[in-house]
């Protein structure tokens, strides 16, 4: 284990420079480059073509907010996809909803599966409960020819810029999306930083209004992607986020650390800059 | 100018790194060395001690935060104390409520005040409003002096770890403001980052409970200060925040562009971990 400095980039003059105490495995699988690293503050890393996609530290925030926030919109979700989710995480905290009957996990990496199950066993374990059906292929191909109706679609991606992961950001994908939705539907997506990629978040957020009637960004901070509120997209066919149809199971003792009724309201209160972009 | 990279610590392991033009000033006062330079992505930059005071990037988030809060929490707020905030841009925010009277800035080192009438110019103008009394002094013998009662008190002090602002986080000193609250008063306070300095936003909230009926803590993201939330510390003698009680005023015009109705009660909303934590 060889110490080191790991830079992430906010934005071309603005890096993040983590204290890292060696790598624990690197290879190169047939879509990207794949590495843990253990660092000091962050705890262990998941760093896919360089970007970091997880750590021990922060990883909660981001798995919770994906999650939980379509899922205690809904009054009752039970067939749920993940696109990617490789990791195992986003799948953990959806099988902490008991009414649950199905997951389906489509990651295109079956690496990032492996080397999650032998790194981050805490999150990879639930990729093997018996609710979940883990599929390895790409999601765009699956999603023009699955006949599964989902009550929840959560795109847990890895960034826009990174090749493999543009076709989940094109307007076709939204569209089969949209048609492999029950009625009470949501989907939800990673979107990128308010900060530094406002008009990455802008036009994700434009072109996903154009194909479901129901569109909202929510914030949560996940300081390992980046210093400034990150996005995710809420969509749906009728359900509002506001409304927080599911919340009472909340109360029945599902267990979160960031995630609560008060932040499940609160990530959709933007910024008035923001609010005012998102509506112009 | 000279090009280099400004870091800044945020815990002993992790650092930001701006890339920067050049430094405009440095001098070292009686209190402190100041500096202010020229960064590419944050603008200008206020460096007090080594540590950003603030940039123009960001600074919007942390005054608009700081002052409109508790002032749109109270119905009528007349006299305004800011302790510290040589800079004037907490100041600049509470000039947009109309109805205040008086606007006591008591900031202990002139020399942040000059400095910031020469390069930040656009928040210093607000120390020269007609409503603005500028007393150069330290606050914990103001505090235990005056005879002024104040509708809002806003501590906009550097950081606790900063020799001089350690009086600012006492006890002694948070009663004297006690005292010299009206019956509806409400005092705000900047803290410090909810992830890395825990016990500290722990610590001083929980001196803060000791002495004020009310004391709640609420978040912004201040990326110049932290990569996680920051946090400020709302007290007051009998008023809620949640309540809005001046929140009508906001529709009357008031610009901004962070807080609004929205993000007002969403500052309040607490991640379940740091809620549990408060709680406990």
């Amino acid at each position: 284990m060889v110490p080191h400095i790991f830079r992430y980039e906010i934005s071309p003059h603005v890096w993040v420079d983590l204290e890292c105490t060696g790598t624990l495995h690197s290879s190169r699988s047939s879509f990207q480059k794949i590495e843990v690293i253990e660092s000091l503050d962050f705890g262990r890393m998941l760093v896919l073509d360089g970007v970091i996609n997880l750590t021990e530290r922060d990883e909660y925030i981001y798995h919770e907010m994906l999650g939980h926030i379509p899922l205690f919109s809904h009054p009752n979700p039970q067939e749920v996809l993940i696109v990617g989710g490789g990791d195992g995480g986003t799948a953990r905290e959806v099988i902490k909803h008991t009414g649950v009957k199905r997951i389906h996990v489509v990651e295109i990496d079956e690496e990032v599966i492996s080397v999650s199950k032998q790194h981050f066993p805490s999150l990879a374990v639930a990729l093997d409960h018996p609710k979940v059906n883990v599929q390895v292929r790409d999601a765009v191909e699956y999603m023009k020819e699955t006949r599964v109706r989902f009550d929840i679609i959560l795109i847990d991606s890895t960034d826009p810029v990174i090749e493999q992961s543009g076709g989940l950001f094109r307007a076709p994908f939204y569209r089969d999306c949209l048609k492999a939705l029950t009625e009470q539907g949501i989907l939800a997506a990673q979107v990128g930083d308010i900060g530094f990629e406002t008009n990455l978040v802008l036009g994700v957020f434009n072109r996903l209004k154009e194909i479901f009637p129901i569109t909202r960004i929510y914030l949560a901070p996940v300081p390992s992607y980046t210093i400034v509120p990150y996005a995710f997209a809420f969509c749906s066919k009728s359900i509002r986020p506001e409304a927080g149809l599911g919340l009472s199971r909340f109360e029945r003792g599902l267990q979160t650390r960031y995630y609560n009724p008060q932040t499940h309201q609160a990530a959709f209160a933007l910024p008035e800059g923001l609010r005012r972009d998102l509506e112009g």
